[in-house]
């Protein structure tokens, strides 16, 4: 097996530190952003701002140097001119501090060569002077548990999730996507171009997180493909790890180049790698949160059999087309279960079969709810999805109060039914229906239920999850 | 060539209607709420309300049959139960109406023997007395133009794409979608059962219909193969027909059968089938607007060589990924084009290739502009993506306000320069930023540019315009 490179304590406890220095920030505001961010966030431990002049950041006294900083500096976040780096590096080492994260641009993903030696150097320093790097080019580390974030939107609450994240703009947009579908993390690792802690180390380190129940991996470019591989089929075998392999065609393979200095390899070879490694492969960063829901949320489905329950004809028809293109199998009602339903719900204008439309009750939440329990309880489905629309009708007959009562419905009967379900609100147009949509979700969240936009979301989510779960 | 059957005229004059009985009506609001949505809708002509009691309904006064209303009737919508369906087609054609609408279920797609029989006997009386009928188990129709519509959010505009639809929720649906994406009608006519008027006949109608310049259609099942196969043909021959199949898997053909009565037949028979008549598949509504906004608004691109700007290091390598995947190429740019964008755009932390990146140039709209111009008139590229996100950065730097001055920045330059372009704007989370998609969706409209909430939906959808223009 893969020998093991990380040493988990020594490295978790990087992503815990007592004191940071936010180095090149100045007192203008386009310098101190990301302190801002920080102080807003809630770290409790020590800030120091260090820039050139010397003038208080935001209230804090600077220092002109890590080295005048009176007390230790666990962290520090550098955000300095390429060329500036070097230095500020050997001051790093020679203070004694354990991480320092590198903002700044300009390596080996903009001139190879210069470049790529500056990034060089720079490594050679802190290795010497144990000093371990982010980046350079990312946004350092997102850890709710030590209240440090990149990110200001990013919530306080920890949560299962761990991601290393190689842009820094997706480490943001994973956190910002996450807020709204429920989703909380143990940590995001922004790593950039990688010149120190790289893939490899973070999924041994996630890995062995006892925090960390699923990885997510935004990986561009790995820095020694066989180390890589077996450190993410060692991961893989501890939980699941959603792959999303940016820089999959040329075009991407270029720009991810350009992006991390990332040589990012045929599509076609990290397609079997990442089959091989047993990990899960998403195409985008909404598709890694769908899978992590439903692994997060979802007890393992005993087969493929589901039932699709909820109202609209149309939207029937079509939900059943989506799971049979997720290789979803919706098996047709039994007949005890038909007559057990004819008692609920009118035949004439809706669909008893399976899937389930009854457009004709949901003016009923009890009913709907009772549709749930009838179908669920039958054993030859072994998962649901429930779906409904926010805009229940264009009629004015129903109005969006209605929405809360029917979707704690559906969540109840699930609730008792205790098998693998998802919900399915579907995607919406108008602001108030996106707030009625945002309200939906966050009941499901408080439930334990996954919420999806669409059945073809949720079906997919759920293919990859069962073909995740049987390679166990 | 088909034959046609359709007499456009005398077909058109059935949705342009002076008066209109709404048969079936009660004063209570359940059963008024079609009236009220017609009567809202600002419906020029004549409204009776039919029903038993011979009650007033919205202040307006109620007949006990179709017969007693003193002028001429056009057209009839019906919200009677399935049996007494029968005596109103008959008052109907006694009272010389052209077109019936039935919206109530119980026919074929409920009771198979029984069900069908009746649909048959209201056929044969209708046909008798010169009645043409929509339905049973259908809308009716919305045509902006004649002030006629089923659904309460619709636009008072018309527009140039024409649909049919089997399913009545979809027609909802329909124009909800649409109303936000800036896409507007001619005519939707949702015919469910299709017991008379039926899919080959509104295609034939469609593929006729000067005010129609891209049909969208949903179809479930067809009556006749054959004549079906001939009129999809002669339409898509005519103008871009989308198909949204309904029920192309075997529980989705069950619920079809269900819901509409519909044959819904083998899928691989259908893609080959559509494949052949020339036409574009779709496989969900909202691809249906994608599709449709890509045929309206953009000219049909030379080749498959676009050019992807936007800001977003790891957005960037996506995009490519997510273009690679649509089979659309991003050559990449040539020296004296790099050399032009390194005047603007400084290299560090920027993607200068092609997919271009200029995270660092967000804050300067005109220079957004400039690369634009650069890029785009480069002859190696025949049609731009351009990508933006509400959400600029979390850095507080930035705010919601600029976002207009960067949309209009990419859209003033995508005018200039005059090539294929689709704008996108990717996904947001939070109700604000939900507020500033719409915001520049609607922009977008305005300037005749189609919007897009992926670069993956985009690239999707202008995959199969340029499919669709190279069969021409």
């Amino acid at each position: 097996m893969a020998e093991i490179v990380v040493d988990y304590n020594k490295f978790d406890s990087l992503f815990h530190p007592s004191s940071i220095a936010m180095v090149g920030i100045s007192a203008d505001i386009s310098g101190a952003f990301m302190m801002r961010i920080l102080l807003e966030y809630g770290f409790q431990g020590k800030v120091y701002p260090v820039n050139l002049s010397g003038r208080e950041v935001l209230g804090l006294k600077a220092y002109t140097s890590v080295k005048d900083i009176p007390g230790p500096v666990d962290y520090a976040f550098l955000q300095v001119p390429a060329h500036a780096a070097i230095q500020v590096i050997r001051d790093c080492a020679a203070k004694g501090v354990k991480l320092a994260a590198l903002f700044s641009a300009g390596f080996s993903e903009g001139d190879k060569e210069r470049g790529t030696e500056l990034e060089q150097e720079l490594v050679s320093i802190a290795r010497q002077g144990g000093v371990r790097l982010l980046g350079p080019n990312c946004m350092g580390f997102y850890c709710p548990a030590a209240r440090v974030t990149f990110c200001a939107c990013s919530p306080r609450e920890s949560g299962t999730v761990g991601a290393l994240c190689q842009s820094g703009g997706n480490s943001i947009q994973l956190v910002r996507s996450a807020v709204q579908r429920g989703i909380r993390f143990s940590k995001i690792i922004s790593y950039g171009n990688a010149a120190d802690i790289n893939e490899a180390d973070l999924l041994e380190y996630f890995a062995e997180d006892p925090e960390t129940k699923v990885i997510i991996a935004y990986v561009e470019g790995v820095k020694d493909g066989r180390r890589f591989f077996q450190a993410l089929k060692a991961a893989a075998q501890a939980k699941p790890v959603i792959m999303l392999k940016g820089g999959q065609s040329e075009a991407g393979a270029a720009a991810a180049f350009s992006h991390t200095g990332s040589l990012a390899g045929a599509r076609k070879i990290w397609d079997s790698l990442l089959k091989q490694a047993g990990t899960i492969q998403a195409y985008s960063i909404e598709e890694c949160l769908d899978i992590a829901l439903a692994l997060l949320l979802m007890k393992p489905p005993h087969s493929r059999s589901a039932a699709v329950i909820g109202y609209g004809g149309g939207a029937t028809v079509l939900a059943a087309d989506d799971c049979y293109r997720a290789e979803l199998f919706l098996p047709p009602l039994p007949q005890t279960i038909k007559d057990e339903l004819k008692k609920v719900i009118p035949v004439t204008g809706n669909i008893l079969i399976n899937p389930v439309d009854f457009t004709l009750l949901y003016l009923s939440p009890e009913k709907m709810a009772q549709i749930v329990r009838i179908v669920g309880s039958w054993p030859g489905v072994d998962l649901l999805i429930l779906h409904l629309r926010v805009e229940l009708t264009d009629t004015g007959l129903v109005e969006q109060k209605l929405l809360e009562p029917l979707a704690e419905a559906f969540i109840g009967a699930a609730k008792e039914v205790n098998k693998p379900t998802a919900l399915v609100v579907h995607a919406v147009y108008s602001v108030e229906s996106y707030q009625g949509f945002l309200k939906v979700q966050q009941m499901c969240f408080d439930a334990g239920l996954p919420c999806y936009p669409s059945i073809q979301r949720a079906a997919s989510a759920i293919d990859k999850i069962i073909r995740y779960h049987q390679t166990k």
